[in-house]
């Protein structure tokens, strides 16, 4: 169900050509309202695909009708001619569903530099729109897909209202935001500036926690659009822990189908200064290629950890720090604690604690390591 | 001849049973005088090993009369036990040769985190004293090897003087410094200031453009020792140039052999606004591992590049961007210009050039492509 599991949302799947496997490529979601408020959030890349500049504008009078999503093609560093294909994919909703395309969100996801075949994409609209139902769901999910492996999707249940969600991305998973393209729907009926601050809250632990291969997207867009037709109107502070439940189970999702990963990792930093402080010292860690293949060798190596802390400018002391593997602390006050060989790495979830001795903050940053899959993936992708 | 080439060097390279190989693992050079002047570059990493610690303390007064390097092992993350190892063997330098511990710099690279064997360094260091010779130099540029296929060395004759060096080095290559430890000397008549001044600015240019993998070593030290035994007292801004392509021959050979690579990547950077931009922005294209893989793939994949680039707050239109492969402009003001498969990778120098076109400033960094060696090294190494 979905992005269709709360009441007023109808969604469609459908093959229009644009990946040449034949497969789903283009998904529609529409808010039939009562309410059709809606948040967004979007990469922090300067370089923003053309589907991005066309929904940062369409969002912001915090309204949207429908959003349109297709897979095979980004959109992204195509010009002129790229910006008016999202444009008419925004009219051809407009005109199918009888609302205005400045209501109208759009996303792309795929290669970039390349042209979308703007027929093909019209025409989809069409087929994406005559297929609209309150069973879509499960379809839409199936068609954002890349290079991922299976759809993902949650449905969070407060008391009386839902959320539901679907989410794409397998690579350049990384912060502000992971490359993803996500979809949130609700019953709840929440205004828009509530709409965005709970979505705020919720992608700045959940999806800019994800780390996956230090890479940031040009297309990253998540979409919160609430329909109110529970009629219920919840507390925020609940509705913002279920949002964020919500995003963390997609963001999970993403992490465990990352493009050839063999372990999913969690680093949490503690003893900080501050918050940022930790995401710094998680994120270096993170980002680390000697750390992140030695995880692909199942080797507890502490000192590539703390080769990759020492060069933040978070604030701690190299040499008071402990780290540990799984629970074991193989590094205490900087110095060798515990035996190697304590650890066991040969299960798909790793488990790091960096403790900075520093404060009382702490942060946990999500990441994959670096393995022979991820290689062979990435230099075959385009060519 | 290497580090002996300039007069008044000596050097030795022993085995002295820290590599379970029994390979060479320690090296020793000896200034001879008459003139002890030196300088030194350190890692910026905040983690530093104990021997970074010592020689910091030794280079502080501007002289030095040797400096004792081994391999298998780092010394970093070892505690007092091992600030007391580097001291003890600074010592053993100074009893064999009557020299002050104070002016012995001493140098470690290996794996972190264990320690390193007292007695079997001590010997070592007495079996490197009694091998001194001023044809030592080949010796001991073997000696400081580690995954290092072949020994890294360096002449460059001025009119009335010379340089001579050695460097190792081959993963973990990444700014400020590369994970390498380089010696340089020449028999110049320069004093402590004047060399410090001049290894800044060839550094600057040379090591800390290299970034192979965008991991930062704990160990990085570059020592230039001047004997002042040619009598000669060169002209700055020659000595400057010499030492820079001193320093650019070394990095380029550390470039060559990096873990696992089969591209070097030249990626040049113009039309930025400042010098600091520009190396940021090539910085932010060498560290992208989506980038690294398509290099591996022989794909011109532009978009990974703008993608990359985007991430940087460097001052520059994303859509006025150009960029080519191999003089092949393929994105021209942000949108697809040549075909891609007018592009040929399939050499092993990779040329990036990307134009910002805001403003005059420039500058070069040197990477190397993520490949599936490089992750099977790095994920076997310390298991």
């Amino acid at each position: 169900m979905t992005v269709t599991a709360p009441v007023g949302f109808d969604a469609a799947g459908v093959a229009c050509g644009l990946k040449s496997s034949g497969a789903a490529d283009l998904a529609l979601v529409v808010n039939r309202g009562p309410r059709r408020a809606a948040a967004a959030v979007f990469t922090s890349n300067r370089a923003r695909a053309n589907p991005i500049l066309w929904s940062q504008q369409a969002i912001a009078d915090g309204e949207v009708s429908a959003i349109v999503l297709n897979s095979g093609g980004a959109n992204c560093f195509t010009g002129a001619e790229g910006f008016q294909t999202t444009h008419a994919t925004a009219e051809a909703v407009a005109d199918a569903l009888q609302v205005s395309a400045g209501d109208v969100l759009v996303c792309s996801t795929g290669l970039i530099g390349q042209q979308l075949d703007r027929p093909k994409l019209v025409a989809g609209v069409a087929a994406a729109a005559g297929a609209l139902s309150a069973d879509g769901g499960a379809d839409a999910a199936r068609a954002i897909m890349t290079t991922d492996s299976v759809p993902k999707t949650v449905v969070v249940e407060g008391p009386d209202y839902s959320i539901g969600g679907m989410a794409k991305g397998a690579g350049m998973l990384a912060p502000g935001l992971a490359t993803m393209l996500v979809v949130l729907t609700t019953d709840a009926d929440l205004p828009a500036a509530e709409l965005d601050r709970a979505l705020r809250a919720a992608t700045r632990v959940s999806f800019d926690r994800l780390d996956s291969d230090g890479c940031m997207s040009t297309n990253d867009q998540v979409t919160l659009m609430a329909s109110g037709a529970s009629g219920v109107t919840p507390d925020t502070a609940e509705f913002g822990r279920l949002l964020t439940d919500a995003c963390l189970s997609l963001m999970s999702q993403l992490q465990a189908d990352a493009e050839g990963a063999s372990h999913e990792i969690v680093i949490m930093v503690s003893g900080a200064v501050t918050e940022d402080d930790a995401v710094e010292v998680a994120r270096s860690v993170a980002r680390n290629n000697l750390f992140k293949a030695a995880m692909f060798g199942n080797d507890p190596n502490w000192g590539r950890v703390l080769a990759a802390i020492g060069t933040t400018a978070a604030e701690f002391d190299p040499y008071a720090v402990d780290v540990s593997f799984n629970e074991v602390r193989l590094c205490h006050a900087g110095a060798p604690d515990r035996p190697r060989d304590e650890v066991d790495l040969s299960g798909r979830v790793i488990a790091v604690h960096i403790e900075l001795h520093a404060g009382d903050e702490f942060a946990t940053v999500y990441t994959n390591d670096l393995t022979h899959d991820y290689v062979h993936e990435n230099s075959a992708y385009s060519s």
